[in-house]
């Protein structure tokens, strides 16, 4: 069976991207074939993108980092001529439901805060060399890198045109990152943000819109002279060997998504999903020299690939489904030992690379905009890492001693040391923290339990579930909340999900998802965008949009 | 002329609220007319609340501060038998336009923001003494108090059912409030904000909603002793006396707004309108002893209650009109002299008051949903608290040398102490400090200039304008922008700008506004909430809502 958007890829599939590796560099040229979009009705002229050529664009900088550790430096360019990139696809756009706008916003803001992050993360920098228009969600891409050039001709400039011509913001992340990582001066930004036509040159740097301008006859010269630079002040290790991501091992049904450890089962009646990760299916390796031999089969990374496609598959292609319900199965002692390997050698470049990934799919869960439920019961394996889920999720519900004819070991629940500061929230504070953000001295009574099988009375008493129910209670509150859950306004659990999860400080990353994205789901609304005589729809026509002056 | 909305309001006219004063304890009623709804169609049963009633409680907060400085403890009561405070009225809500529900959700916000600034700004502390059922709304204005007692009954709790009953968010900072200030842990607020019924008694406390519970039998008593021990243990002097908020000087024609300080002139073709303030028309007191018996008439707190109402009556009243230029006329020097002797004893209640009062009506300008200009003219007085203007608008334009036939003093800002950290805005940092994010040494440089008349051509240097242009670009420079920002679509502007002003960090407030109010607006547009079969709209019929079930 197929399906309607697949996340996997592989570079032999590639349509819009290419990458030529050169050592510690790579160069990453973009190249979307104008034939190649996901959807019918639109052409992807000017290296304009769509879902389609994002999901590449993650499965390379995925594959950078996995496949060719040997990478510092990738250099994101154009392959066409006189256009870096359009930005996103207006006509793909205009024509998409609003669902499918915002998660495809949601997908490209996860791809970028990805990118931008591999510097900390790996010491992988991405430079952003640009000759040609480089407009909207093309300047997005570049303000997403670490590092922005820009060549000094009359055709080239950066620019943010989605309020002057198209009604809507630039939707990712482009005035966060104008405001919050460049630090343009708001009266400029302000100016910058309502110029179709953008800014060119020496101005691009004094308003700090780009790092450098060079002349046109040096700029691919410099270009790698500074990716070189770059490569050389970088302190990743030299002369890695990276492992192959294999193709997933899946079976997509019309009522489940199998993998080899995740299970998918879809209840479309009732609404509901659920999600079951099991236990490792082999005993932890004795080294990394082991699990870079086991390469995409190592168990957490093969656990990983698996729940992040399942979520990105249900993100796009199960919308009806606003319950996602988490279990798992499977021996907790053995699962800590797989994670204890990566932690005892988090310096090794692939331990690394397993755990930061976790920390990006586990981000991902908390940004899915669905009603999210842990079941801790008996035979579950909710340690360290898998643990985490239960602070990612709205609620939990505990089995509570033992149940009558179930003969799996009673639930319980064992903390690592990871769960204290190895995968961090978009807030920068670890779930713990912020599940806790009353009650600090919570995390640290926690710190002392490291290790140990706690049960239902005494995690709940730790405030690690929600709640816990006996043999007699179990279904029926499940049950229970389960239907009125689902009688709720999809939207409104959105919105009150949206708010809950993310206590505490602000980060640029969660102010692109929170603010930033509101704002532009709010504008995905509104007549003036979307409505027939909007921007969005008269984009093309020659006709501006016909706005109701009404401010709100 | 009458006007739709007025925000004007004394004590002799509330048909809402009614205060007992008793020395330092004030008791506050809430008593709603059920009769006296701000438009027809709705009833306001149960201590329901529209924009009417907000506007009351704002004024009665405002005059705590000026009016009664010998007050130490407000206590916030309802005067109905069981039932504190429904909320907003729903009905109220259900026939609202888009606008109105997003600027009565705004102005409710700065209602609450400001009372619970009240004990930090001036030590006057807000207890919410709650008996009977305190919902939605009701428990939003508990929330944004010091100080929150339930009592114990079967008939009292706190509830937000929002989510489960309309389909909406609490919209007036419940969401942010439990998770922020009351640090509720975020799966039980999840169960708390889909929980219909609330919550009681001691559960309220254990979840930290409440701060205290009380038995009924003791409640009164225990509210007026607690009252009496925070009153106690106030740093606030003692024994002061007010002076009185005398009504506005204000004409309304149709076509401007006049008062003793502020003209405010509406070209509703342009879709503009011009705010002037006038600088001082008397010369600054000598002592505040004076300052006191000039009361309401001196010239800083006259001239921030005129742009108060003004900016408010625009919000309201006037919502085509997309642009707000801010024009000043007057002198500098002596502008700066009123605004000394208020610096300078700071530490007196109505110098504190005053220079408090001017933060907020900063952050008021901050949260309009406006194109804000500023136009730094010849013989302007933007110096000190209303140089303050030109980092809060969107954009600034100066006049640079003499202009032909033009013999006011030549345009220039000058900077006093106020500017570097006296009114900060909602993320706690100042104007300057977010307009210099990326330079911060840009603020120290300006610290060296306090006091000195800075001309275009210097303040465009140290980057306090955005434009300085001269005679011969002057006019059409500025009538182009107009015309161009006058074309785009309000929404994309209202998104853009609430991204762009609000750089740097986030606070509880900031968040109220940004991400929470993003997601409501949202919302406000979805038809699962706002369509023919929303929840809005068939709240009372007896049928619940029907649900697109999509998630986005």
């Amino acid at each position: 069976m197929s399906i309607k958007i697949d996340f996997q890829t592989s570079p032999s599939q590639y349509k819009h991207w290419r990458v030529e590796y050169d050592g510690e560099i790579a160069n990453l040229f973009m190249d979307v074939d104008e034939d190649g979009g996901l959807f019918e009705g639109y052409k992807l002229k000017l290296n304009s993108y769509d879902l389609g050529v994002d999901i590449e664009l993650a499965d390379v900088v995925q594959r950078m980092r996995f496949e060719h550790p040997e990478v510092k430096v990738i250099v994101m360019q154009s392959a066409k001529d006189r256009v870096f990139c359009a930005g996103a696809n207006i006509r793909m756009l205009g024509g998409a439901s609003h669902a499918h706008k915002v998660n495809f916003c949601k997908f490209t803001n996860e791809t970028r805060n990805t990118f931008e992050a591999a510097e900390v993360d790996s010491g992988q920098k991405y430079i952003c060399a640009v000759q040609g228009a480089c407009a909207g969600g093309g300047y997005e891409l570049a303000l997403a890198c670490n590092y922005i050039m820009l060549t000094n001709d009359s055709n080239s400039s950066v620019s943010l045109p989605e309020v002057p011509l198209l009604a809507v913001l630039p939707g990712t992340g482009g005035l966060t990152r104008v405001t919050d990582k460049r630090k343009v001066r708001r009266d400029l930004a302000d100016v910058f943000c309502s110029t179709e036509e953008g800014v060119k040159g020496q101005r691009a740097v004094d308003w700090r819109l780009v790092d450098e301008v060079v002349a046109n006859s040096k700029f691919n010269e410099t270009v790698q002279e500074r990716a070189q630079e770059f490569a050389g002040a970088s302190t990743r290790p030299t002369g890695l060997t990276g492992i192959e991501l294999t193709p997933l091992n899946r079976v997509i049904d019309p009522d489940s998504v199998t993998y080899s450890l995740v299970e998918v089962s879809i209840d479309r009646d009732a609404g509901q999903v659920t999600i079951t990760l099991n236990g490792p299916d082999a005993p932890a390796a004795a080294s990394m020299d082991e699990v870079v031999a086991l390469g995409a089969d190592a168990y957490l990374l093969r656990l990983a690939r698996e729940l992040d496609d399942a979520i990105l598959h249900l993100r796009l292609n199960e919308r009806d489904c606003g319950i996602i319900l988490f279990r798992t199965q499977g021996d907790a002692e053995l699962l800590l030992a797989h994670e204890a390997l990566l932690l005892d050698n988090a310096d090794h470049w692939l331990a690394n690379e397993i755990l930061k990934y976790w920390g990006r799919v586990l981000k991902r869960v908390d940004m899915t905009s669905r009603s999210l439920v842990a079941l801790v019961e008996h035979g579950s394996c909710y340690a360290g890492v898998l643990a985490e889920l239960l602070w990612a999720v709205d609620r939990s519900y505990m089995m509570l001693d033992e149940f009558d004819g179930d003969n799996r070991p009673v639930a319980a629940i064992t903390l690592s040391q990871s769960n204290f500061g190895r995968y961090k929230m978009g807030n920068d504070l670890t779930r713990l923290e912020t599940r806790f953000l009353g009650e600090p001295a919570a995390v640290e009574t926690l710190k002392g339990r490291i290790g140990e099988a706690l049960e239902a009375e005494e995690a709940d008493l730790l405030g690690l579930v929600t709640y816990a129910f006996d043999d007699i209670d179990w279904e029926d509150e499940i049950r229970v909340f389960l239907e009125e859950r689902a009688s709720f306004s999809p939207d409104a659990m959105t919105g009150m999900e949206a708010n809950l999860r993310f206590a505490g400080p602000e980060t640029m990353e969660t102010r692109i998802f929170g603010r930033l994205t509101a704002w532009q789901n709010w504008i995905f609304q509104r007549p003036n965008a979307v409505g027939p005589e909007g921007a969005l729809q008269r984009y093309g026509t020659g006709v501006r949009g016909k706005y109701d002056t009404e401010r709100v």
